[in-house]
């Protein structure tokens, strides 16, 4: 008998799903429904910054496959139309077709939640006029582009994270003037504050205006409806645009709806296989999930494309038969701003104090190449390492170019729960334009585990 | 009572040896003297085809501690002093100096061998004119330099390994036309002959002529006694300048005359605190010893400064009375020829058959970048999974910018012993301008676990 498979969210987590599914189910086997709300599948929305900023050169290049190739595979993508019930216990989904408002029930006996994540926007005055914009969708992406078209000059972004600074970056290729508001001490709050420091002072030498500690409080609009400024707790800045960055929370108001088991951050839980809790046929992967922290063995909320790839793998291979698992996270993430790399992976002093774990902490300053090399450029390495086990607990690392993907060392370490002692003594890769000698991730190690 | 230790070779790791011995155990405890036959300390060989090249600015450059600095720090440096003689039964060791001939015996109650390697020079017509250079020692490489002021216009390498690929970067730099021999099918013969075959294509497009299967056979020298042509089993190349990139071997002539024990390879063998099989005072470190490669189980001889680091820290740290291990190694190395980036790790093809293990190989074309970055460097990644336990065996990595240090995740993998199914799901830094949302790496392992 056939069986249907139905998908909530056509973009990563959804859609490898859903192909992976099909890859390994014929048509005769399965029956793919997919349902997005909104009018593209599967692009790369991390990608949004780098198009937004010119260097990407058109929207199509994000699509990594188009609705008309999801169908030519036997997938049924439903686009603008917005799944608004799900009946677990009758197995069936109501959708609703958003240019008709017309709705409909559809049976599924296997069922794939890929909601992803929506955008924190403040509840505050202005923050919904035009001119002021997230960079979540491919339409935000193109309204952005769009308000670009307005004589701008100077922008305001508000937020120091990952998407903050992408933007500040793609604000500042397009020419314009670019001040960063965050409400922490120092940007990048994923990282220590000593680290973030670092991230600051990069910021600030491209000519970007940071105020820490400044929370936006209001949008204030010109005569044209669009923004003239914006008013923060740190006092008035002039802007004719404003982007959010303030990061994202899971989309799951259907699942709660629905009473499917949710975690301490809003995102659905699953186990390994990426099943939802207490469910038989509901599955669950990407931005909408909650994921195991291998380090502190706690779940956490990350929203990352390469993550949601992976739990559509997960859940495509479980479907089809076979059997696969998503074992969690280490908590790596990489951004840049220009040439200022950025990674962090494992537990900041802070996740450490907090989980209880007694570290010690080590930081050391090299280069990404033999130092003897004409501008080689400079890194900061931080480490943490556990009192008594001498276990890696965390890495962030702050740098010029070559920087940021020396995290994946301490990501694969984590994850094999290394010691730093171990960790020395790892044969990387070696040669002058490419690492000194010692690796700075091995001078950190070394360092931490002298101090053990 | 203070005790004397004896170090042979003043170099990576004999000095690393010293100085972490130094570090550990004060004047009064214990005394240092090291015998070094050149007239330089510490310094940086693997830099020499750079400052050759003319990227790294002078020789001092690549001297990481100079004799005088050793000295201040309570090591008797004895340069220009060769040791001719080792007498492990008596604990002491005969020391030439060289300029005077004068020789002298030093007792020892510990002994340090980092004799490190010899360059590999063809015993034919002509290799040892003015003209004919290799790139091992300081010396060296300001004999290369001062023939380059010889009118050189055409230079023959001689040798298609990590040397020979560096080489004909740095004379490409100095706008000479190159001519590559080497004698095996492909270039870089540490990678499988397909991954080769990207090397030597990629050489080409840089300019160089490579000359596979073809074995240097004469120097022919013009009337000044330079190079005039190279003549090879290919035919006769043009040539003002040669330079051999043929490899090194341990240099343990002495060490084998005191009745050491050497491996295969003729490097000294150790056990895993650096200390020699069958004494009990004696060690050794760097490029003349053998290491236990970690993934075949055998022992292999890596000439590589940061081995020859960790050997010296290893020894120090245990002469100075902590306790110290050097593992093994995986077999990791990486290179470039100016754009273009290699790297291995672990086991080639043709290693795992001769090691008897059944395996599976996937090829993968990925980009370095998110695929759709204008520009984003194209790399080749080969892996090699064990059939049955599906353990990662082994990867080789050509590419561009951004392609080669990726393979320190599988050298982190392999000493970890990971299969390619927990490779998958590592938990890699993701950006696009640092990583498809799959890393090639993972890619890699997919493809390899898919087919296992």
């Amino acid at each position: 008998m056939t069986e249907h498979l139905v998908v909530i969210g056509a973009d990563a987590a959804g859609m490898s799903a859903a192909s992976q599914a099909r890859r390994r189910r014929g048509l005769d086997q399965l029956r793919i429904t997919a349902f997005e709300r909104g009018t593209f599948s599967s692009y790369s929305a991390c990608g949004i910054p780098y198009w937004v900023g010119g260097e990407v050169p058109g929207r199509d290049a994000l699509i990594a496959r188009t609705p008309a190739e999801h169908r030519s595979r036997g997938i049924d993508l439903r686009l603008g139309t917005e799944v608004v019930e799900i009946d677990p216990v009758g197995r069936r989904v109501r959708g609703r077709e958003l240019a008709t408002g017309a709705e409909q029930w559809t049976g599924y006996d296997h069922l794939v939640i890929a909601t992803g994540a929506e955008p924190v926007r403040p509840d505050r005055p202005g923050f919904t006029a035009p001119g002021v914009h997230g960079v979540q969708t491919l339409d935000e992406g193109a309204a952005l582009l769009d308000s670009l078209r307005h004589g701008v000059r100077q922008v305001v972004v508000v937020g120091g994270g990952y998407i903050g600074v992408e933007v500040a970056e793609a604000m500042l290729r397009r020419g314009l003037e670019v001040t960063m508001l965050h409400r922490t001490p120092e940007p990048m709050p994923t990282l220590d504050l000593d680290l973030g420091r670092l991230v600051r002072e990069g910021l600030e030498r491209l000519g970007v205006a940071v105020l820490p500690g400044a929370e936006a409080l209001e949008v204030l609009l010109g005569p044209d409806g669009r923004p003239r400024a914006v008013r923060s707790t740190a006092g008035e800045h002039p802007a004719d645009l404003v982007v959010l960055g303030l990061g994202v929370r899971p989309r799951t108001a259907l699942a709660r709806a629905a009473g499917l088991p949710l975690g301490v951050y809003g995102g659905l839980r699953t186990d390994e296989t990426m099943r939802v809790l207490g469910t038989e046929d509901v599955w669950a992967g990407g931005d909408c999930v909650e994921v195991l922290n291998l380090v502190s063995g706690r779940h956490q909320h990350v929203a990352l494309g390469t993550h949601a790839n992976k739990h559509g793998l997960v859940i495509g291979t479980n479907l089809g038969g076979g059997r696969a698992a998503f074992p969690g996270v280490v908590g790596t993430a990489v951004t840049r701003v220009c040439d200022l790399e950025i990674a962090r992976t494992g537990l900041t002093e802070r996740q450490a104090t907090a989980a209880g774990l007694r570290h010690t902490v080590a930081v050391v300053e090299s280069t990404a190449q033999a130092g003897y090399l004409p501008g080689a450029p400079r890194l900061t390495v931080k480490i943490l390492a556990e009192h008594g086990t001498g276990r890696l607990l965390g890495m962030q690392i702050v740098g010029g170019p070559g920087a940021a993907k020396r995290i994946d060392v301490a990501a694969v370490a984590l994850a094999g729960r290394l010691t730093v002692e171990q960790l020395v003594h790892q044969d990387l890769g070696y040669a002058p334009p490419f690492s000194p000698v010692w690796d700075p991730v091995l001078v950190a190690a070394r360092k931490a585990a002298n101090q053990l």
